[in-house]
């Protein structure tokens, strides 16, 4: 059965999140109806990551097993002919029929911009989140990096059921501003549910001053929702890239 | 009478270019439109700059001239409010009514985005040309050197009746690369008809083998628009910004 690992970029704006569900549109809804169309039936779609709803990817990782076999180097652009404008296959490899996209190991990186002028250009509107209030960042940089390394992130899940670990691994932390945008790129081994938004949110409330450095160090010594900032919607996240084996590899 | 300089960002994409026609909607039509609304009649809307359709801003300065005065601060809030989420008011000020935004002394820098990488990315589309054929960036940078400096730019014009003064100076020309992003950023003290959108489809030939270095300086050595290449697809170009004074000052 032959399995492809397709890299999927898509502008997450007017999707219900990655994961088919009943109540609209979905990344994997609408690559399975192409991807039936092109190989015909019994097609399996599995994503590395169920972004949310609202969140871009430049990098979603996704296995495509079909029946009936393709030259690799024709997927994507035949998939393509058969997407919407806002969902692209940017990259295809042949991959052994066991390979999962999850089950590896693997580093992801996300990035999450914020506007901080007075207004928001248009040209930024889709995939950045306008906030007013003038953020620190110098402020921010330097409690982000209190985060980076292998901490219990706990007070950064907003998963409903705990998972039994949720001890992760932060490679990167960098936060820059460039003409009122800010943003903040993050690589780690994995990331709880909306870990990075926390994670955004929280590092905002740094940003203008509700929150300080040992707030922070207090969010990673104990294991407390409440110790954490709001979840920053969805709109400014991109799932940039996601690198199968170990860090720096 | 009451005079507002304004700044305003658009995304081009869905307009007929900048000035009033009668083909489709333009961004002088629907400013004026929203002028109307908030100001009443007798409504001025002048553009530094005749941006083509599909082109768009970041910083095109446009002066709004009325009967009625408001609080400065409060202009953008109320056109914005009276505009699509394509044409935002980012900046205000109030200048003397006799200051004219094409009359004075003023520096405009415009960008070019080139897509160059296999699939186009969703997040892209609307604001750069996607070229498959991969061009040598230094090769470019090297002839976009030639052309900073005072010149006759008229084999860079692709205006119908000949203007009389054809001399401009381009101060800056630099070309970057970032992951199959290549953006060509120019400033200079005005432009000819189309003469950004040549000047790239022209080190763009440059970048793929078809003219050297000696083509670009007798395009310049001679006013021949033969001697120079195609002019680029319009969604890749911006107007960035407009300084009133000289350079550097």
């Amino acid at each position: 059965m032959p399995a492809y690992k397709l890299t999927v970029a898509y502008d997450g704006t007017d999707y219900c999140g990655f994961q088919v569900q009943p109540n609209g549109p979905t990344i994997q809804g609408i690559l399975m109806k192409a991807a039936v169309d092109l190989f015909g039936e019994d097609v399996t779609v599995t994503g590395a990551s169920r972004t949310d709803s609202g969140v871009h990817s430049r990098g979603q990782v996704v296995v495509l097993k079909a029946i009936k076999a393709i030259e690799v180097y024709k997927v994507p652009l035949a998939l393509n002919m058969r997407l919407p404008v806002d969902i692209v296959i940017v990259g295809a490899e042949e991959v052994a029929e066991v390979w999962h996209p999850r089950y590896q190991t693997h580093i992801k990186t996300y990035s999450y911009k914020i506007y901080n002028g007075s207004f928001h250009y248009p040209q930024d509107q889709r995939d950045s989140y306008h906030f007013y209030r003038r953020l620190d960042v110098q402020k921010m940089q330097e409690a982000g990096q209190l985060l980076v390394g292998t901490h219990d992130f706990e007070s950064y899940s907003s998963a409903r059921k705990s998972v039994e670990d949720t001890v992760r691994t932060i490679y990167k932390l960098e936060i820059t501003e460039n003409n009122d945008m800010i943003q903040l790129d993050v690589t780690g081994n994995g990331f709880l549910y909306n870990m990075v938004r926390i994670i955004v949110g929280t590092l905002m409330e740094v940003g203008y001053g509700r929150r300080d450095l040992d707030d922070i160090r207090e969010s990673i010594a104990h294991r407390d929702r409440s110790l954490t900032g709001k979840t920053a919607p969805a709109k400014g996240l991109t799932l940039v890239e996601i690198k199968y084996g170990a860090y720096g590899e």
